[in-house]
C-alpha cells in the first residue's frame, strides 16, 4: 500500500494504490476473477479514534478518486469539490472521506488498460466483465484494509448512487446512513439505447483495433469523443442548453459549412476532445455495460423491496433533480417506495432546477443544504464530533 | 420530364424526375446555384380540371417521395401509407398529392452524391449549402413546371412541417390551406447537438474521406449507422421505449460481453444497419445542416408573427405529440401564437399519446381523425368534390 498524506489546500488529504494479493482475489459476478487486484483512492480528513466518520464518496461514470483534489491529468479541481471541504457538507474536519476509483476505471484500479500479470500486456477485451456489485465489492475490500468496520456513510451520485443502493442491499451491516443522488435501481431502455451509441462509436473506430489498441500505440480518440459527445447531451436539460446556448453563434453569421457554427456545437466538441485525454475508451466500455446490467430488484426475483430488508438501520437520504431526463425523478420514487416498502426510514427530494442531471456537480444551493441537513443530523445520531 | 402514371395497388401513382435546365437555376440561401437541377417526385391520384386539388406532402429528414408506393430500394410500403390512400385522410380520389424528393437528398433530386456536371465527379463536400427554404424554393419550381398556381394544401411532419411553414411564409400566395405536424419554428440548441454528434460520427468514419467516398469506392457506413442510432433514440419516447424493449434480453441469460444483450440494442444496431443501405452520408449532413440553420422568426427580424403576415388567407392545421421532446408541444404553441398574433386561422391539436415524435408515422388514430376532419372541411370550402 502506497498512502501517503498531505496537507492539499487546507485538506488533510491521503490516498494511493491498495494492492490486493492473488490470494485475496475479487471474484466478479460474471464468472471472472481479478487476482492481484489493485485499488487507487483518495482520502481527505482523518479518521477518527472510533473509526466511526468514514464517509465512501463514489463516483460517477467518468469520475474517479480526485473527487476534491486537483486531477493529476487535467489540473482541473475535484468533481465535487463544491461538496467536500472546509465548511461544506462534507467537511474533512469531521469526516473521514474516501473516494475510490472504480474497477473497470482507468485511474489506477484495475481495468481494461492495466497489464495483465498472466501476459504482460494490457487486458483490453480480456478483462472481466463487471457489475455495480463488483465495484462496490472491491470498496468494501478497501474499506476493510483500512480498518474500518462501518461507513459512517456511502453518497453518490448518478452511478454513484448505484454503488449507493448495492452498498445498502449487499453490506447493510456495514452502512450507517446512504445517500442517493441522481440515480435509479436500473437502466431504462432509452439509457441502455444512448449507451450501446456510445459503444457503437467507439467500436467503429478502426484505431480501437478490436480493443487492442494499446499494444498498436494508438487509441480510438475519434469514436470515444463521439460517444462522450452523445452521453454528455443527456446530462444536461434541454432547457439547460437552451439558456447556456440557444442558438448563439460562434462567430459572426453562418459559415455555411460544417465547422462548428453554433456554441453548442463548439461546446460538445470540446467535451468530445477533452474526455479522450483523461478517460480510456475500454473502461467505457466496460463501465457503461456494467450500469446497463445494474438492475438492483433483478437480483432480488424482481422485488426491489426485498433489497433493503436487511437495511432497516440506515437512514437514507433519496434526492433528485426535476429535470434530469437520464434518471428522472419517478426512478428515485421507485426506490424509496421500494425503501418505505421494506421498512427503511429514508428522506426523498425533488431538488427544482432546470440544470439537468449534472445538476449534482453544479451550484445547487437546495442540494448543498440537503446534504449538509441530512449529514448534520445523522453525525448528532452517530455521535461524531 | 420523365413522367410515367401508373395504377399501383388501386393507386394512380405517376412522378419521375423532372429537369430544369441552366438557365432556370436554382440559387440558394447560401450563395450556391443549382443549374441543371432535378428534382424527383412521386404524384398519387389526378389534378383536377381546374387544378385546385394538388396537395404537396413534404417527408422529414430521413424520408422521400415515396411517401405511398413501395420503397424501391429497401422495398418497404411508402411511409405514409396509412395516411394517403383510398379511404384514408389524403385520398388519391379526392387529391392530386405530390411527393418531391428534398434536394440536398439522395433519392433523385440533385443532391451531394449527384454528378457534378462541371466535373463529371459526385460533388462530395463541393455541394453548395442548402436551407429549408431553398427546398421549398426547388418544390415551388417543380409545382410551378407542374401547371399549378395554387396548392390546395401543404403537409408535413417533422422537417417536412417546417418545410410547410416556409410555404406560408415565403409562398403564401400559392396556397389554401396548410398542416404542420411535430415541428417547430427553430432547431433548439439540443436538437443542434444531437446533429452534431450524427455528423461527428460520419466524418470520424475513414470511410467518409473528407467527403469524396463515392470517388474512392467506398462509404462510411459504421459512422452513418451511429449517426442514425443516435438521431433514432429522439424519435421515440422513453416510456414508448420502455413499453416497447424495457430490459428484455435478446437471449437467455445475459452475454457477459459486447453483443446485443438487449432487445432495444438489437432494435437499435438494426435500425443503423437498414439505415445505411438507404441513405447517403453526405445527405445526411447536408440535411441536419438545412435543419439546424432552420430559424424562421430570423428572416423576418427575429418576429415570427411577421413571417405569417401574408398568410392571413391560409387555414392552419398546427399538431403536435404529447411524448415528442424533440419537437415538444411547446414549439408548436409558439407556431400558433404567432399565427394568431399575424392574424391566420389555426387549429391546434396536441395530441396524446407515448409514442414521441414517430407517432406521425405510426398507428395513431386521434392524428388520422384530426387530419381527416381539417382537410374535409377545407375541401368543402374549397369546392373539391
Amino acid at each position: 500500500m502506497d498512502d501517503t498524506g498531505s496537507v492539499n489546500g487546507g485538506l488533510l488529504t491521503g490516498g494511493g494504490v491498495m494492492r490486493f494479493p492473488a490470494d485475496k482475489p475479487l471474484r466478479l459476478d460474471g464468472g471472472g476473477v481479478l487476482a492481484s487486484l489493485e485499488i487507487a483512492y483518495k482520502t481527505y480528513g482523518a479518521l477518527n479514534a472510533d473509526k466511526s466518520n468514514a464517509v465512501l464518496v463514489c463516483h460517477a461514470l467518468t469520475g474517479d478518486q480526485h473527487a476534491a483534489s486537483v486531477h493529476p491529468v487535467t489540473g482541473k479541481p475535484g468533481w465535487w469539490d463544491r461538496v467536500i471541504g472546509p465548511g461544506l457538507p462534507l467537511d474533512p474536519a469531521r469526516y473521514f472521506i474516501i473516494c475510490t476509483n472504480v474497477i473497470g476505471g482507468c485511474m489506477g484500479s484495475t481495468g481494461p488498460s492495466s497489464i495483465d500479470a498472466a501476459t504482460g500486456k494490457p487486458y483490453g477485451l480480456t478483462f472481466p466483465m463487471i457489475t455495480i456489485a463488483d465495484m462496490v465489492r472491491a470498496q468494501a475490500m478497501l474499506i476493510e484494509a483500512l480498518g474500518i468496520e462501518t461507513l459512517f456513510a456511502a453518497v453518490g451520485g448518478s452511478m454513484g448512487g448505484m454503488q449507493v443502493l448495492r452498498w445498502a442491499s449487499d453490506y447493510p451491516e456495514k452502512l450507517f446512513s446512504a445517500v442517493c443522488i441522481a440515480a435509479a435501481a436500473r437502466h431504462s431502455a432509452q439509457n441502455i439505447a444512448f449507451h450501446e451509441v456510445g459503444r457503437q462509436a467507439i467500436m467503429a473506430d478502426p484505431d480501437w483495433r478490436g480493443g487492442d489498441y494499446l499494444s498498436h500505440g494508438v487509441r480510438p480518440e475519434k469514436g470515444l469523443a463521439v460517444a462522450r459527445m452523445a452521453a454528455h447531451i443527456t446530462y444536461l436539460s434541454e432547457a439547460a442548453l437552451q439558456r447556456k446556448f440557444g442558438r448563439e453563434l460562434q462567430r459572426d453569421g453562418l459559415s455555411w459549412g460544417f465547422d462548428a457554427d453554433f456554441q453548442v456545437e463548439s461546446y460538445l466538441r470540446h467535451q468530445g476532445a477533452a474526455f479522450v485525454d483523461r478517460f480510456d475508451a475500454n473502461s467505457y466500455l466496460y463501465i457503461t455495460r456494467a450500469l446497463d446490467y445494474f438492475d438492483l430488484a433483478a437480483s432480488f426475483d424482481g422485488q426491489l423491496a426485498r433489497a433493503f430488508e436487511r437495511a432497516r438501520h440506515v437512514k437514507f437520504c433519496v434526492l433528485s433533480f426535476s429535470s434530469d431526463w437520464l434518471y428522472p425523478t419517478a426512478e428515485s420514487r421507485d426506490v424509496v417506495r421500494a425503501l418505505n416498502a421494506a421498512g427503511c426510514r429514508a428522506s426523498f427530494v425533488e431538488i427544482e432546477t432546470d440544470k439537468g442531471h449534472d445538476a449534482f456537480f453544479l451550484d445547487e444551493p437546495q442540494l448543498d443544504a440537503t446534504l449538509r441537513g441530512f449529514l448534520n443530523a445523522q453525525a448528532e445520531a452517530r455521535g461524531l464530533s
